[in-house]
């Protein structure tokens, strides 16, 4: 049966200050009315149903995650006790899939990305499992063909075509990790390179057996964990066995080194809302070039992101231009757009200064 | 007697967000925990008592003006039914005066402006009492020793002294209108000169009959007035009379005119807090520059004058420079520190965007 897997433990600060520790990015109504999250189990509803959808987030989150997706049953959120990076979470969601599916095909996606439009990605999702019903063994990646030179992802090499060449799908010949922009420009120019987007499909038995060539020790915990699904004591297993887990990728766990791995290029549009610029790709520019959400009044200000959390607060400004203004109930954000840095040292700042409280 | 009269009739747009049509300048906490207002009450009250202490203001601040000023009984909140500049506001407070003390000496003052400390305004306010004390046909001013050529006020030229040097009291040679750049610094060079502060001490008689002289048809209204105090048609004969007198300033209508004009140098310090960048005046810079009033945390920020009207609310920034970041409950301002012009547009712009109701 096809079960999808959400991978909602994000606990960035880029978007602060609308993001905070118990409501992260995808947690937040970054891209339209739904929340990232609320969009992402809309995304998965028309290849699997509720029951067969899991979310795997924190404990700080979970409730929150249980509100904002009333649809899903609630003993579908997986709470990891700690953060061990995407081989455990999906190792954990993998156990607790096959315990009742042992047969389960996974589509495994983060839970904080834009993908347009549905329907293409469902399609794209059903190419994946096609690829996997032909090959048991097949892992298949979606690789999103690169429109910059961007040094934030992660590349994928292409190979040999798998089947035919307007399947757009090929081995993997490579990954490569975040380059520099020279390296990413040969990338792009090439035509073979795609970035790793993190949205995968394979079956659950099999990154399980993957994992345990690779990387025995997390599977053998996995192990204690798949015998306790269902019984009383699971919690307590989870609570024992998750935080001695390795905290490691999927990426370098297992898609480096296993054979079978198979990339498709993806069809739909794809941004993995990094950072507040994202705004301008998601909503555009007015004519000053300002990227607006919410009330706003401006003279001479321009190339500016602007965001009111609140449809009754306006953000009035003169004469300024290439900022991020950002208001919420509690807390204003005013920074140059294109310094990410200063905003990470701000962050630290702020856990310095005495005002951890507004993290 | 003595009387003290507090013009609080202003409703300049400055100070957006932070100030509203009905709730301007005088009546916001803008250099310390008390509004300017209330400061300016107390400036008054060692001079005289709240029976004797008269508030000039308009429909709109009346209520907020008397809830500021428990103090002042309510009857000593004279309402303009309209703006006509000083000369009516004054004429007004003297004719309510002189009709149960016609003796009375007036200081006049506007209740906005910032002045220290306390016990040299007094002392200073006593002096110039006592020059009208000699000569009942007195009108003395104070001015202030400019400390830079500015070009934003009124300068008084001072001539021949009155009584011992020592006393820093001169009769006025002439008025000078708001110079230009270079005019203002051979004023500022010459050590003759005195920024027009308006603050006024005189006998309300004595204004009274200046007015009959140099502007008689609005003393023919005020006549009318007077002859309406304590009567069940106050308000009636006030709503006709005031809206027909000439809008004009004290200033023209009587200063430059007068016999007995003298001039008499502020020992005080004094600010009239004309615009946002007045706070840095006021309130200091830190190590980066930053002028800070309210909760902030700040990364290569620098030069900033930013504030927050809601103590538990955070304005941080990063990477910016020379900006003025106002936050109030329900818009927040982003603007160039130095663009007094832009501040203006904009505030036209809000009316013109459908965004009057947060003016």
């Amino acid at each position: 049966m096809q079960h999808a897997v959400i991978m909602a433990g994000g606990s960035g600060t880029r978007f602060w200050p609308q993001s905070r520790r118990t409501r992260p990015k995808q947690l937040l109504p970054l891209a339209g009315p739904q929340t990232m999250i609320q969009d992402t189990f809309a995304r998965v509803a028309p290849w699997t149903e509720p029951a067969r959808t899991w979310v795997v987030t924190n404990a700080a989150q979970a409730e929150e995650t249980r509100r904002q997706l009333p649809d899903l049953p609630p003993g579908n959120v997986l709470v990891e006790p700690c953060g061990r990076n995407t081989a455990p979470c999906i190792g954990l969601a993998a156990v607790r899939i096959v315990a009742e599916d042992p047969q389960a095909t996974m589509l495994v996606l983060p839970a904080d990305h834009v993908i347009q439009p549905a329907d293409v990605f469902r399609q794209a999702v059903e190419r994946a499992a096609a690829i996997v019903e032909r090959d048991p063994d097949a892992l298949v990646l979606f690789g999103v063909r690169p429109n910059s030179p961007a040094t934030g992802f992660g590349y994928i090499e292409r190979g040999a075509p798998l089947g035919e060449p307007s399947e757009n799908a090929f081995q993997v010949a490579a990954f490569r990790e975040k380059p520099g922009r020279e390296t990413a420009e040969t990338y792009v120019a090439s035509g073979r390179f795609y970035w790793n987007c993190g949205i995968f499909v394979w079956r659950a038995e099999r990154i399980l057996a993957a994992l345990a060539e690779h990387e025995p020790a997390i599977h053998e915990r996995l192990t204690v964990l798949r015998g306790a699904v269902g019984r009383s004591d699971w919690q307590a297993v989870l609570d024992s066995e998750f935080p001695q887990m390795k905290s490691i990728s999927i990426d370098y766990a297992v898609l480096e080194r296993a054979r079978g791995v198979a990339v498709l290029e993806a069809p739909f549009e794809w941004d993995d809302v990094g950072s507040w610029q994202a705004l301008v790709r998601l909503l555009g520019r007015d004519a000053e070039g300002n990227t607006l959400d919410g009330p706003f009044c401006g003279v001479n200000a321009r190339g500016c992101i602007v965001r009111s959390t609140d449809a009754e607060h306006l953000i009035a400004a003169a004469g300024v231009e290439d900022l991020i203004i950002v208001h919420t109930p509690d807390a204003t954000l005013v920074a140059r757009r294109d310094d990410e840095r200063g905003l990470r040292a701000l962050i630290e700042q702020l856990a310095a200064s005495g005002y951890d409280r507004f993290l």
